[in-house]
């Protein structure tokens, strides 16, 4: 069972990232076809990257976040997929599985976008096709942003399964469009610790030509925010 | 069954707000990712605001609209919802918690955008991300556009149950979309009394650093308008 | 059963120029709140007024276009909707109630948008939010344009009874969608008669302040680009 | 069954490259509409085409694309599509049909802008409505490109069967926006060998004015790299 959470969170977690961080890439590195393009982009663009993601983890509920997983343990929830237990080794394996892959879809993105990669000079831009930061800095607020976006991110996430549709994975992704269209606003919506942690480390590790600061001051806020958000979705979730 | 009411509408209507005042928010305010954005993403980001909050307040029929509320007593439904009679309590208390859902919604926007608020000094703009106002003051014909925004809103969703899809709470979000791009140049398209009047009393309380008039003199017309348009096309659904 | 045709595609096709006129108003007319906005939300503008109208005119198997009769006509299809025989009378009852509830839409727009019609001194704009035009006129071209972009319109939608979904009128919408972004850069796609000339009546009849021209001499090839369009759509359906 | 293989891959792929090219085609020729519209206008316009195509060729299984066909080739697949075997003659019959369609589709297209071709003075744009070309040109990289963007075309679409929803041919629609945005930055996003050749080949027949090179020395990137990502995938399903 361990083997079948790290097969499909690794590869969806790197779906996930290599297309979320690619959209991001599209838009802000030089010389790119969708350079400068306009903020929808980046909306749909990370919605549609959890769209994919989710096809390709659905085995193991394609959770390809740790807030998910964490919402899910503190909820009512009684298993993280159909036939995989919560308990504190399968928790460990989802956290790993997660970060291994979003640290290797940012790889890969950085692969498809090598050329223009090196063609870029402004080392902001570079690790903002990795990982967040603060539109103002301020630890405390936005720390909030986080929790609130995380918050709904798993509470209505968990609300999905009292209405049945047939949009399957769409669902979750068009709650990302709007999640990123409304709450990412101050911080560019981490919402999720491995979609951060993960490629901030591929900004480490990676020969990038013009590289700056990893910026590891803030790397603890949109990890801790989206925790503390989805434990309390997950409590809220025993409400309903 | 009051309580069911209070706690699905509330919650509800909050997330609508919070995810619909934010995108005007991401948009409107200075340094947030999404500034100066096109019109594109208000009009999705309410659209999907929509679509979230019909997954939260599934258990009472999700109206988080008096205008919806309305529609339902003037129209040939005999339920709020299945369980949920039609009569004077239970209307009083959709009309309550939509109106305390708006404004809680819109005071945790605040919370997550506080830093964007202390860095705007317009105080229209900042005004713009709680209420609705005229691009073209003029309280007769600009209540002619929301009488006939809330009627297509009102009547198009009376219409959805004629054709099963499985499109689920997507419709009335495309629905809200489609109003939003196409009525909502004149008045930002309000098409929900509580939707407007919950945010501009938590605009009127909150202690917002650069803050100027609440414009209580068209508060009444995104309440006026709205209700006419609904009762309207309630009438209009015994046609049908 | 004619008074079923009259009522359905008559309401019908007033939400389709309602909010299909009114996306384009929101884009062209002065300051509206969507003025400017790109042409992404024109064309889920129009994709969208599909989308409300097929709902609103379910019963008669919602056409809203006599290219669409017309290509149900010359097709192999048996009835028009479910009930409603092929015949010279019900044709005839489509193609008026589609004529007149164009007519009505725009006329609704009209009220919607008085304020900034009055605003508006460009004639040319005013006019192209109620019909289509040529980019560079060319009888001829515009034809062959009018031609393709209906002949896909029409044979899409035949095509979508072999594939069940469970998208309902989003089908039709997205198609619309596709037509515009894809087909609609040399004249505006009307791919849709009534669509035109209703709207362009509408023009004539109404007191707008600065208009203008209303370009009948272009009028017939939105109306015979269509019109061949389908009844080339409806003869390839037979192949099939 | 070759008749049948050829009539739906020909006219499914020839609406592809109708509706693909055009959307660039509103977007980059002079005096369209839709001239100069933002990038989410051709992502979408993109991922539509391939929903109405899908609509179209759905009676073969829409492959509409040689790298979809050598990806069920490779892969756990039995049949290409419900009756019909996966063997040499099947093969080299979707090829082909793929490759007439998408040469067919570009013809048509350069006739519904033909005023507006003739009206563009710069080739590359011209040559961009028909094929695509590297953002910054490096054989090697671009190749890693059309690799990536192709595994996870081919990888997402094989993961589809496993997660039963009612989005039809959306799903696949859907992850060509994706894919587009996220991934379509240094090449264009060809991930489909035929919808580069059949166009650059009709691109290279057509007589258009202003015309340029039909830079031939690049066309085997967007061909050989589709087709080893389709590989890579291929493989990857005997995974899962």
């Amino acid at each position: 069972m361990l083997e079948t959470i790290f097969l499909y969170e690794i590869v969806g977690t790197a779906i996930l990232t290599l297309l979320g961080c690619g959209v991001v890439a599209n838009v802000l590195l030089n010389k790119t076809n969708g350079n400068g393009s306009d903020g929808i982009v980046i909306f749909f663009g990370w919605g549609l990257a959890v769209f994919c993601a989710v096809y390709v983890a659905y085995e193991t509920g394609a959770h390809i976040n740790p807030a998910v997983t964490l919402g899910l343990l503190v909820g009512p929830a009684t298993e993280y997929a159909p036939g995989i237990p919560i308990n504190a080794v399968t928790t460990a394996a989802y956290f790993a599985a997660e970060l291994i892959g979003a640290w290797l879809g940012a790889t890969v993105c950085y692969l498809a976008y090598k050329k223009h990669y090196d063609a870029t000079e402004d080392a902001s831009s570079i690790l903002a096709t990795f990982s967040t930061g603060p539109a103002i800095p301020s630890y405390g607020w936005n720390l909030v942003t986080e929790i609130i976006g995380t918050f709904v991110l798993v509470f209505v996430i968990i609300m999905f399964g009292h209405t049945p549709s047939g949009l399957g994975p769409l669902a979750v992704a068009l709650l990302v469009v709007s999640i990123g269209a409304s709450l990412g606003g101050p911080t560019g919506y981490a919402i999720n610790p491995a979609r951060d942690l993960g490629p901030r480390i591929a900004h480490a590790l990676l020969p990038i030509k013009h590289k700056g600061t990893n910026n590891w001051s803030y790397a603890w806020v949109p990890i801790l925010g989206p925790l503390i958000g989805s434990v309390l979705a997950g409590l809220a979730a025993y409400v309903y």
